[in-house]
């Protein structure tokens, strides 16, 4: 039953509310942070490990049936971050990996210059006005007082496609004057270092962290073949770290210059990669919905033939109404058809053959390869934003049920506001809240913490013995814990505890006995 | 039962072992690698990852009792690998996280100086002779021919302690005459990179890898504790990649310059903290004995006064005894007593106060620190060593168990030889085979496979119908997989298979509706 579609929560929202109850800091916040780059605090690292692990079991461990039904096998890999620059010349990256920037002579801004637009006159003679995708109207307000026009008269135009002619008479966005935007140049957006024995910034000792994990599967496909005993179609999974260099970070952990990817690349015959494509856009796109995301919120994107590589044939955003992006949508996870393209830069640079043979068909072939490349960081973000919900609920929690409320209003008579995070039992970081009714009654906190010593043993347990009873329950919505268990005077009596129900608020007694089995069948 | 104390492997034995079987390969290896870098295959991958989520299950979702029986706290962390570049002038890592090296002149190797050794003549007179340490042969062979005389008339000095008035008289290792090494200089282990919008190789762009995970909980020390109601005694643990740029890795992945830590930093009052560090010393001690490390490999070495950092007042390590350590022993973790040396030097660099307020005793202090710091990497390596056992059993497999062997002895008459990965169960990166006994028996395969698709739900499964049964178990034994069960014509008749055991090699049959009841009692 699909319940009413929520409004998006605004970034500004959740990120306060990420930091004030431990999901995601600013990175060396206390030295005023570092720009792209976040940490996960204690329970942002468990959902993002929830998240991690629920990938690897749904994509590694146990893949879904393929698209004749038939079993299919997957294997993983962790290679690391640094590895040789001879990989990232074949792939294309070094050469190409970049994006346009633009500078401000006079603000030292930097722009990526194809997120910067600019009001251009319809006439053509006269001063152009620059500024941020989405954020106009600083230009507009300089065109009514400036240029004394209006900006109907001017036409929109991306920095990037500008006639370079024009590019003097462009006033920048952070500017006094018209006239100091550089011309667009390239910039590599890979991290660049410097390795070991001779350690002197030179072209020989140049690596770099990898921004992607996915050519750490291509360069150990031999390797896996070789060793593992796969036969193709098959798959190697990958979970890790990349890093980006990107000239605007931005939108929380969207964008930022550290972050996780889980990356499959599956390899198959060239007449079957096609259906394999198809297969995997679907299956991605379950498997989110499988997550408890709800389906109006992501949708299936195709990539126009211009926005593909030469060498692709086919590519598929995942894409998420995030709150910053309603009601447009951004991008969570790219499913590629990749050809043999990768596979093929790697034979050639490094001159080891990477064909596979075929010992039914005695055919020998390089693999093509479907690629569903997906964030993880960026998965956290859709989990928080679609979990995110603002309720009203009856005062005193006596009767009915909580009610969908729209974000920041304030409730009606007789309710009270409530966020809760209604993350699926699986994905949720604190899984089981334990309380004693009262903190003054040993007998109380004892029992309560002899089923807290129990029950972490086996999942995340948060106990809690300060305050009322509705606000421990109030603390827990809002850190998304299915189920608060209370222990109270019966419960010294008859060895019941009350369960409590994070999303309907209902609650009923269950013996302690019956406990585990009841959390096991409800956690999976 | 303690069994036989078994002889280390050599190095050059598991190396081979784990490439030929998918544990770890040489990073980027078809570009000819990249030194001190290693990548996990599918196997090492899941190996790690079972001692990943070991640690974190043990040390933060459910600790051990502390010292006095009671429940402690700990919370998890996951930190940005690149932070502030303030954070490591404060840590003391930008100014004294150094290695001595000295360079050879004419052949350009590079040193560790305190790896460097040097035979010099006790008259004080001619040429000295300089080896690495536990490489002296080339040395006492050059004495012999070029000095015409014994080492037995040479002192051993380190070369970082050697008068500098004799460097000129050293001969270097790679030389091929005396006078060629440099005078030993510090060198910075953290690798380096350039941050973002103005991306020049400028000192204000300029940021490190971090070298420790340990430093990205210490800055975010003031947001758990205010975010997350711990109350001191805690702790916080973190799991993640470091990176040091050493001047000679080696020793396989004990010594790389990308690795993963798993570290603990416990915060307390000042007057409990040795008390602290005495329990988490011989808690990790029981850790690794909990996995199965066989105690006689372990050790604990208290650090001399002198070799402790003049903040710290304790500090011990666990060490291993390793195949290329054997007989002595080499690192796998440092419990360090910090005091209050870190949250000290953030505190002062930062001017964020980093005190702890007791509500209960009124007091304002900044926790002391003990630190059980561990490598993940160095725990993979311990495990596949101490896994690593050759054996003799007897041919055919028709009575008697198995033997403990001699690495690379032959086996006696009656007799043949096997390898098998003793991994607790909990470890192993396959849990279970499933064999059908033909491959080409239809009803057999079925069977198997559905078994298959069952099991892999839950754990990591492997399928294999290549081969005779011996030969398949014995690939099973190789990579450490606890049980293999095989469907066989009684299954098809009884709904029975057989269920073999990797280290006794014993066999019994069991309904196959009793399978997942018995492996989940056994796989724990």
């Amino acid at each position: 039953m699909k319940t009413e579609h929520k409004t998006p929560v605004s970034l500004e929202t959740l990120t306060a509310l990420c930091k004030r109850r431990g999901f995601i800091f600013q990175s060396s916040e206390i030295y005023n942070g570092l720009n792209g780059f976040w940490d996960f605090g204690p329970l942002g690292t468990e959902l993002k490990n929830n998240l991690r692990d629920a990938w690897w079991q749904d994509m590694v461990r146990n893949p879904p049936l393929g698209p004749d039904g038939e079993m299919i096998d997957i294997v993983g890999l962790d290679s690391s971050i640094i590895q040789n620059p001879k990989v990232w010349a074949a792939s294309g990256h070094l050469g190409g990996f970049n994006d346009p920037m633009a500078d401000c002579r006079e603000s030292k801004s930097r722009y990526r210059a194809d997120h910067l637009m600019v009001y251009v006159p319809e006439s053509g003679e006269g001063t152009a006005f620059a500024f941020l995708e989405g954020e106009p109207s600083v230009a507009e307000k300089r065109i009514k007082k400036k240029a004394k026009s209006d900006p109907s008269a001017y036409k929109v135009v991306p920095y990037n496609e500008l006639d370079p002619a024009l590019i003097p008479t462009v006033w920048g966005p952070d500017a006094q004057e018209p006239g100091t935007l550089t011309e667009p140049r390239q910039f590599n957006l890979m991290f660049k270092t410097f390795i070991g024995a001779m350690a002197g910034e030179g072209d020989e000792n140049t690596a770099y962290l990898r921004p992607e994990t996915a050519q750490g599967i291509f360069i150990n496909y031999k390797n896996v073949v070789d060793t593992m005993r796969v036969k193709l179609p098959f798959g190697i999974g990958q979970i890790g770290k990349s890093f980006r260099n990107e000239v605007t970070p931005r939108n929380f952990i969207f964008r930022s210059r550290e972050f996780e990817q889980m990356e499959l690349e599956w390899f198959c015959h060239p007449d079957e990669a096609t259906k394999w494509y198809d297969f995997w856009v679907q299956t991605r796109l379950d498997w989110w919905e499988s997550l408890g995301v709800d389906m109006r919120n992501l949708r299936r994107r195709d990539h126009d033939e211009d926005e593909l590589a030469h060498y692709s044939t086919a590519c598929a955003d995942v894409e998420y109404q995030y709150g910053f992006t309603a009601p447009g949508f951004g991008e969570l996870e790219g499913i590629a058809h990749r050809g043999n393209y990768d596979l093929s830069q790697h034979q050639e640079a490094s001159g080891t053959k990477l064909e596979y043979f075929d010992q039914e068909t005695n055919e020998k072939f390089i693999p093509h390869v479907i690629e569903p490349s997906s964030g993880l960081s960026r998965g956290v973000l859709v989990l928080l934003n679609e979990a995110y919900t603002e309720e009203f609920v009856p005062k005193g929690n006596t009767e009915g049920g909580p009610l969908l409320a729209e974000p920041g209003t304030r409730p009606p008579e007789g309710y009270e506001s409530r966020v809760v995070l209604k993350f699926a039992p699986r994905l949720a970081p604190i899984k089981v809240a334990i309380f004693p009714l009262l903190k003054n009654r040993e007998e109380l906190v004892n029992k309560a913490k002899d089923l807290y010593a129990d029950l972490r043993k086996t999942w995340p347990v948060f106990y809690d013995q300060t305050g009322a009873i509705g606000r421990r329950y109030r603390r827990q919505d809002e850190i998304g814990t299915p189920y608060c268990v209370t222990v109270d005077f019966d419960s010294l009596e008859d060895d019941t505890v009350t369960i409590r129900d994070r999303d309907s608020m209902e609650q009923h007694r269950i013996p302690i006995t019956e406990l585990r089995s009841w959390l096991q069948s409800k956690l999976v």
